[in-house]
């Protein structure tokens, strides 16, 4: 029993503003009387379910998220970088695999969500700061090998991603998602008196806050709370 | 000369995110060392010209934003309801007159923007908290009358807001919008060291804040500064 109000924050490390939100929510779980909880999911899948169109989409709408990412980088302290080809990343290469990836680390781990929470910002950062491949397997491997995870771990959840039954786990999340109301990411679920409360996007902490009873801090509440 | 930062507003009263924006705008206009202009420009011009679609259209979108304007309003202290015909008000009936209205209002009024600003407000309340209409000449005229204009005053705007002049000053400043960027309502740019910043929507404050050297203080600094 715990008296500590549930959040969901399902996410895509396709999506960069989904790294905002991860990394400000990670930062709030100590901060905030909180019950975090990483639910990865598939980013493609929402937007397909939803019948909603990538924001990109629109000339005037990418640009604007350029510039809004490069500000919002800056003043999250989260080292966003977009890749050279923003478009190849995101709607050719996709994130199927890599969320697949998520999946099996988060379904390994045991007593704890630290390896989960630490692939996922690895494989952020391979995406989003430092332009490198997050399809392959070798790039899951230097990435989880960042994040801390023994070579057998490594290979165990290399194996283990390809499966059916992780492959289910992660529509099973995403259609989660969805019946939630989801139509993008990142999307944070709280659950207060029972009812679940979403909130959309990395700009709504300090209205979630006033929700949750909980003071906004400003993005970056004590400068040693995240290592990135 | 001033050393105000100069913060233009480009907003329509159909949008009611414009109305948040709209309100924090005007209150922080004596908390921040800024020089704010009201830019009435129509909406629909933006979207067509943007090639950008409105967000109500995505059912999952159009839940969620239903949900996040109630929770905005009361935080924000701006008493918004929807019209029990959202889509009639907002695709079928408009805003051009009203737009058009405003304009006229802002092109006749002369040392202030009191005017504008309060006939802009009325126009918003009819829409998005009476649910009255805001497309007839007869609604421009009892919003002007509660916005303080005398009765020659408002037969002067309504004459004025038919003709050629108007029409193409309204359409200036969408096609000003558009050059700026925009793809929705609010947009707020910011001129800074003479470069212009953009920021879109009503949940970019505290980064604008940021951005322009001031304190953000939520969305109601005071609760005197604003009267509703």
């Amino acid at each position: 029993m715990t008296s500590k109000k549930v959040v969901e924050l399902f996410y895509d490390v396709v999506s960069p503003y989904s790294w905002l939100g991860f990394e400000v929510i990670c930062r709030y779980r100590k901060v905030w009387n909180i019950d975090l909880k990483f639910r990865p999911a598939f980013l493609g899948g929402i937007m397909h379910g939803a019948g909603n169109k990538p924001p990109g989409l629109v000339p005037n709408k990418f640009s604007y998220m350029t510039k809004d990412l490069h500000r919002a980088s800056k003043y999250f302290d989260v080292p966003l970088h977009p890749p050279t080809d923003p478009f190849e990343v995101m709607f050719k290469k996709g994130t199927l695999s890599a969320m697949r990836f998520v999946t099996a680390v988060q379904h390994m781990e045991q007593g704890g969500d630290k390896q989960v929470e630490q692939v996922s910002r690895e494989l952020w950062r391979r995406i989003w700061s430092e332009d490198k491949d997050a399809t392959k397997p070798e790039s899951f491997s230097e990435a989880a090998k960042k994040a801390g995870l023994s070579d057998s771990e490594i290979e165990k959840a290399l194996k283990l991603c390809t499966s059916q039954e992780i492959k289910d786990k992660l529509k099973h999340s995403t259609e989660e998602a969805l019946k939630y109301g989801a139509f993008g990411f990142p999307m944070l679920i709280c659950h207060i008196d029972g009812k679940p409360e979403m909130f959309f996007g990395s700009d709504r902490f300090e209205l979630m806050a006033n929700c949750i009873g909980e003071k906004w801090l400003g993005p970056n509440p004590g400068s040693s709370a995240s290592k990135l």
